[in-house]
C-alpha cells in the first residue's frame, strides 16, 4: 500500500541521501568493512550536507526540524543500500535527543554546532562487561574531586567509538542503594581525547563489519563538572525518555532491510534458472516471497503508524517495544527465507543477501533484547 | 496505539450495536448454536435498527453511507462478543455491493428496501461440490427458456441459506470455452421460495455453530430474466470487483477475534492461580501474551491502513490479499496461544476461547485460502 | 524407515484390534459421538477379546504381558481409525499400573479380574475445579471415621467417568503442611455406585466427542479403608511412578494421529482436482506434505526409542516429557497443515481430518501441559 | 536418552579423536580461520593416526571398517568442538565411497593408500557457476584426444580445493540429449598439479572460515583415460549411489552442532547474571532450552535410527532426505535460540555460539537444499 508518512520535502531529502550513498559510499564500502569502520572524513561530509543536523536548531547551524522523519529517511536509505553504518543512527537518533533535552545553554553552544557539522561525533556508553541491559549493575564510577569527576571503569559494545569525539558515559556518582536500584547514576559527556581514556578492541562480529563496536577503558579520566548532562544521580530517568525513539530507530532499520531483502530476492529469482526454468516459476518461490511481502507490509503499516504517533509526541515505551519486537523478529524471518532462495550464493559474502543476514542477527538483541521488549509490553497490559 | 479510523458517528453506532448484541443476542446465543442458525426475526430487528442498510441509499430506506466503516463496526462488535454470525457479513459486505453496482433501477426498487429492512435476506452461491475456489469449474447451468432461465445444479458451503430470501447464484449460461475459462458465467438472483429450489443439509462444522452453512440444489428452477444481475456471461468480471471488500471483511473479523482473545486471556490469567500464584506472574504467560499483543497491534495497523485505502477507493486485490493472509494467519497463532494459557478449560466449549478456536479455523480457508492469497500477492510482485 | 519395535505377536494382535475396530466401532462411532460416550457393553467386548487385560497377570485372567507394546498397538489402531476413545487408555495405561504396583493381594483379587474382563471399568480423579496440574492444591477431603473414609469434594475433567465402576480419587487425608506441599494426600479406590457419589455434567469439548469428560461430586461418600491404595499420605509419590507411562501413552496417540493425518491427506490430494489438475501436482502440496512426513518420521523414531527404553524399565520422567512435548506439538502442526490442504472440506466434521483437528487440541494440555513438560525437562538439564 | 549405536571400539576411537582435536587443533584454529584453510600437514597427521582411512581396506593401509560409524565419530567430535573442517568429511564420507565402489584394481592401488595416509587429499567438483543442484546443466567438457581427455570449464563451491591433490570432476564427455537430460556425464579423477588446472578465489562466506570453498578453472587440462572413474557417460547413476551417505554426513554434523550449542548455552546461562539473578533462573531461559533439548533429542533418535539402517545397507534416498531436512532445519532453530540467550555476546565471534551460527546457515543449502529434500520426499510418498 502507499505510504502516507512522507511529504515532498522528505522525498527531496531522500533523493539527496540516496545519491550521496550511491556515489560516495557504495563503491568504497568494502574497504570500510575491511577497516572495521568508516573514515572520519565521511562524517564531516554528512555534516556539510546537512544530514547530521536536521534536528539541531537553526541557531546552532542545524536544519531546525522537529520531525523525526528526516532521520528515518537517512536510516531507510542506508538499509536499502545494505550499508550498515550504525554510528550515524547513534549520533542523530540516540545521542542528539539527550543533548537537545538535557544540555544547558552553555553546553548547547559548546556541542550542538559540532554535532551538526560532524566536527564532534558522538557515542553513548551504557553497557559494561557482564551487565547487559541492566543499568542498575553499572560499576563505572565518577568521583567528584573539586570541579572534576574522576572516571574509572570499562564499557563494552560501544558503537562508533573509533571516530567519536564525545562519549556520553553513564557512571555511578554515588553508591547503589538497596531501596532504589536506579539511584546514583549520572551522564557525563567525556571527550575521547582525555588522558586515561582508551578505546580498546574493535570486536569482531557476525556482521556489521563496517561499523565499529569497541570496548572503552577509563583510568582516572578527569571530566569537568560542566560536562555533567542533566541532573546528577538521575541518569536512569533521563535515559528513559529517549528509549522509544532509540527502538523506533532500530525498527526503521530492520524494516527497511527486510523490504530491501525482498526486493533484491525478487530480482534474483527472476533472473536465475534452475532445472531449466526461472526460479521465480516455482510455486515455493512465489509463496515464500508472498509471505515475505505480506510480513513486510504489516511491519511497514505498524512502523508508519508509530512514526505518526512519535511525531505527535505520543509514542509510549510499550508501543515502541511492540514495533521493535515485531519489525526485528520479522526481519530475521524474512532475510532468512530470502537467503534460502539464493541457494549457495546466499552464503557467499559478495552477495548482498549474505551481508543482510549477518547484519540482521543483532537487531533482536541491541537496544533491548526481544525478551526485554516482551517484559515491557507485558507490563503495559497489566501482567 | 490509538486507532484513527473511526469518528464520533462510528463510535455512537458502535455503542448501539454493542448494546443490542449484549441484550438481545448473547443470552440466547447458545440456543442459536444448538439450532444451527439465528432465527429469522433477528435479522428483521437488525434491519429495523438500521444496522443492515447503512450502505443502502436513503431513497430505498437505508443509511446512505458510502463508507465501509459502519460495516466494520458491526463486524468488530460481533467478533468481540464471540458471536459468529457470518450471514450478516454476507448480506452487508458481500452481496449488497453487487446489488449496488450491478442492479438496474427496477431491481434496486425491488430489492434494496428489503435488504435494508431485513425483509429480504440474501446469500451468495458460488462454490460447488468439487470446485473450491475455482470458478471456471462451475457446472450449474441456467438455460434460457422464453423469459426465464431454467436452473439446474448444486452448490455447497452456502452461508446464511437457511434464512435467505434471495440467493445470488453463479451459473453457466453458455458452455465453457477452451480459449477463455472465464466466459459464459452469469449471476442470477434466485428466490429461495421458487419451485425446485432446495436447501439441503446444514453442514456440521468445527466451529461457527450458530452460522448455517448449507448445500443447495436446483431442479428446473425457473428464474425470470429480470433477475439477471449485471450482464449475461460476465459473472467473472462482476465478481472480481468486490473481492477486495470480501477479504477485508474476513480480515476485520479475524483481527477483532484475535484482539478479543488476548483481552479475555489477560483477564483469565490474572484471576487464575496455579502452583500458588497467579498464572499472570509466570514469565511464560507474560511473554506469550506480549507476543500476541504485538501481533494484534501489527494486524490492526495493517488493517486500519487498508480500511483508509478502501474508503478512498484504492485497495488493490493484492493488498486485500495481504491483509486477509496476515490477519487470519495471525488470528490462528494468537487464538491457539491464548487457548493454551487456559489449560484444560480452553478445551471446554463453555469457555469463550474454545469457541474462538473452533471459529477461527475457517478464516484461512474461506473467501480464498491462504494459498490463493499467496498466488495473488506473488503475481502482484512480478512472480 | 522401518519400525523395529514390534514382533510377530504384536502384529497379530494388531490385526485383531484393527479388525474389531473396523467391524464393531467405525460404523457406529457417529452415534457414540452424539451420545457423548461409548456404550458400556463395548468395554465388556474389549475385555472378552483380551484387549483390556494384556498386562494383567494370568492368574487374574489377563494376558500376563509385561511389555507396554500391546497397549501401544491398541492406542495406535484407535488413532489411525480416528476413534477417540480415551477411556481405554485411562483404564489400561494409567489406572492399571497403579493397581499392579500398589494393590495388596486382597485388592488384586478383588479388582484385577474385573479390570481384565471389562466388568470393572476404571477412571482416575486428580484435577479439581481451579487446580489444574497442581496436585498440592487438592481440596477434596477424606476423613477417617471408623473403618471408612468419608469423602467430600469435587473433581473435574474425568475421562471415562460415565462408564466407570471404580474411580481412583486423590484426596486429602491430612491437612496441607507449610513445609511439605506434597504431604497428606492419599489414593482411594471409590465405587461409583456408592451413595453420595455423583457423576455431573459431561463437558462439551472442541473434539473427542465420543469420550466423556465429566465432573464428579462427593457428598459424604463412605469409602471402606480396604479401598486405600498404597500408603496413606503418600499419593504424591505413588502417582509420580506412572507419569512416564501416562505421557508416553499420550505421545503414542498423538504420533499415530499425525501419521494417520498425513496418510489420509496424501490420498485426498491425489484424488482432488483444483484449477484443472490434481492438488497433488502443486509444489506447495508436495512440500507441505514432505514437511509433515519428515516430522512424523522424527516423532516415530523418538517415540520408538522411548518405547524400548520404557520396556527396559529405564524411561526417565524427563525423557517421557520430551517425547510427549515433541509428539503432541508436532501433531498440532501436522494436523493443521493437513486440514489446510483439504480447503473448505477440512472444516466440515464429516471429513476425518476435521475430527482429528478437534481431537488434537487437547494433547498439548492433558497429562501435563507442554509448559509443565518444559519445566520438567529444564530441571533435568540443570536449569 | 542413551544412544545405542556405538560400541566400545567406537568410544575408544572417539577418545583419540577428541584428544587430538583438543591438543592439536583447537589452540591454532583461529589462525586457520584467518588463513581460510587448515594447513596441508594437518591432513597427513590425521592419516597417520588412522583417522582418514577407517573405511579403506587393510590391504591399502586402511582400517578395513565397513561401518560408517567411525566417520560419524570424527564428524561429531569436530562439531562438538566447533571446528568446521568440511574437507575431512568430503574426503572420507563423500569421495572415498566413490573410489571404493567404482575404482578398478589399478586405480585402487594407485589412490587408496594415499587417501588413507593423507598423502592424497581429495575433493569433488560438481556445481558450476549458475547450475546449483541441477547436474544436467553441467557445461564443463572432457573431449577425448588419444589416451587423454581434454578438460575445459569451471566449477564453484569446491570444498577442500586448496589442499586437494585429486579432484573428482564431473564433466560432459558427450553432448546433452533432449530425451535424456542425464546422459553424457562422466567422472574424471583430476590431479590438481596438472597443467591448466587453476584453483581460483577462496570464497568469503558467512561462516566456516577455516574451510576453503573455492572456484576451479580448467584450461585444456589433459587427463589420462586411466583416470576415468566408473563408466563413461554414467556419472549421473554413479553419483546417485552415495547421496544418502553424503546427506547423512551433513545431518550428523548438524545434529552434533545443535547438541553442542545447547550444552554450551546451558553452561552460559548458569554462569551469567542478569537483573540480579542467574539467567538460568528465568522461566523463558528454562523453556527455551527445554524446547531445544527436546528437538535435539528427536533429531538424535531419527539420526541414530538412520545410522543403523545405513550400516545395514538399507537407507533409502528419501529417508536420508528426511534426516538431512529435519536435522539441518532443527539445527538452525536451535542455534538461533541459543545465540539469543547469549545477548550481545552471541553476536561477537569470539564466543563459540556466534561461530556455530555462521557455520549453521549453509547446512540447509549444501548437499541439496531443503527444497530439493522436500521434492525427493514428496516423490517417495506418491506426490
Amino acid at each position: 500500500m502507499r505510504r502516507t508518512v512522507f511529504d515532498d520535502d522528505h522525498e527531496a531529502f531522500r533523493a539527496t541521501v540516496r545519491d550521496l550513498l550511491a556515489r560516495e559510499v557504495a563503491p568504497v564500502f568494502p574497504e570500510w568493512e575491511k577497516a572495521g569502520a568508516a573514515p572520519r572524513d565521511f562524517y564531516r561530509l554528512l555534516g556539510k550536507l546537512g544530514i547530521l543536523g536536521m534536528q539541531v536548531p537553526e541557531e546552532y547551524g542545524g536544519g531546525g526540524q522537529r520531525s523525526f522523519k528526516f532521520n528515518v529517511v537517512v536510516n531507510e536509505e542506508l538499509a536499502r543500500a545494505q550499508l550498515g553504518l550504525g554510528p550515524i543512527r547513534v549520533h542523530t537518533d540516540i545521542v542528539l535527543p539527550y543533548l537537545l533535552r538535557y544540555a544547558d545553554d552553555e553546553q548547547r553552544r559548546r556541542w550542538l554546532p559540532g554535532v551538526a557539522s560532524g566536527g564532534l561525533m558522538t557515542a553513548i556508553a551504557m553497557t559494561e562487561p557482564g551487565t547487559g541491559s541492566d543499568l542498575a549493575g553499572i560499576a563505572t564510577t565518577a568521583v567528584r574531586d573539586g570541579d572534576h569527576y574522576v572516571l574509572n571503569g570499562a564499557k563494552t559494545f560501544i558503537t562508533g567509538a573509533v571516530n567519536a569525539d564525545l562519549v556520553l558515559v553513564v557512571a555511578r556518582t554515588s553508591p547503589a542503594r538497596e531501596d532504589d536500584r536506579r539511584a546514583g547514576l549520572s551522564i557525563l559527556v567525556v571527550e575521547t581525547a582525555s588522558e586515561g581514556f582508551t578505546v580498546g578492541r574493535n570486536l569482531e562480529k557476525i556482521g556489521l563489519k563496517a561499523q565499529d563496536t569497541a570496548e572503552l577503558a577509563f583510568a582516572d579520566v578527569r571530566v569537568p563538572v560542566e560536562n555533567l548532562l542533566g541532573e546528577e544521580g538521575r541518569a536512569f530517568d533521563h535515559l528513559r525518555h529517549n528509549l522509544a525513539q532509540e527502538r523506533l530507530s532500530i525498527a526503521v532499520n530492520a524494516q527497511a532491510s527486510a523490504a530491501g531483502a525482498v526486493e533484491l530476492t525478487v530480482d534474483y529469482v527472476r533472473e536465475r534458472d534452475v532445472f531449466g526454468k526461472p526460479l521465480s516459476a516455482f510455486q515455493n518461490t512465489k509463496f515464500t516471497l508472498a509471505e515475505c511481502a505480506t510480513e513486510v507490509e504489516a511491519g511497514q503499516a505498524l512502523l508508519d503508524r508509530a512514526l505518526e504517533e512519535h511525531d505527535a509526541g505520543g509514542l509510549s515505551a510499550a508501543d515502541a517495544a511492540k514495533v521493535k519486537l515485531f519489525c526485528t523478529e520479522m526481519q530475521s524471518r524474512v532475510v532468512d527465507k530470502c537467503l534460502q532462495l539464493h541457494g549457495g550464493y546466499g552464503y557467499v559474502l559478495e552477495y548482498p543477501i549474505a551481508r543482510l543476514y549477518g547484519d540482521a542477527r543483532v537487531t533482536r538483541i541491541y537496544g533491548g533484547t526481544s525478551e526485554v521488549m516482551k517484559s515491557i509490553i507485558a507490563k503495559s497490559i497489566g501482567l
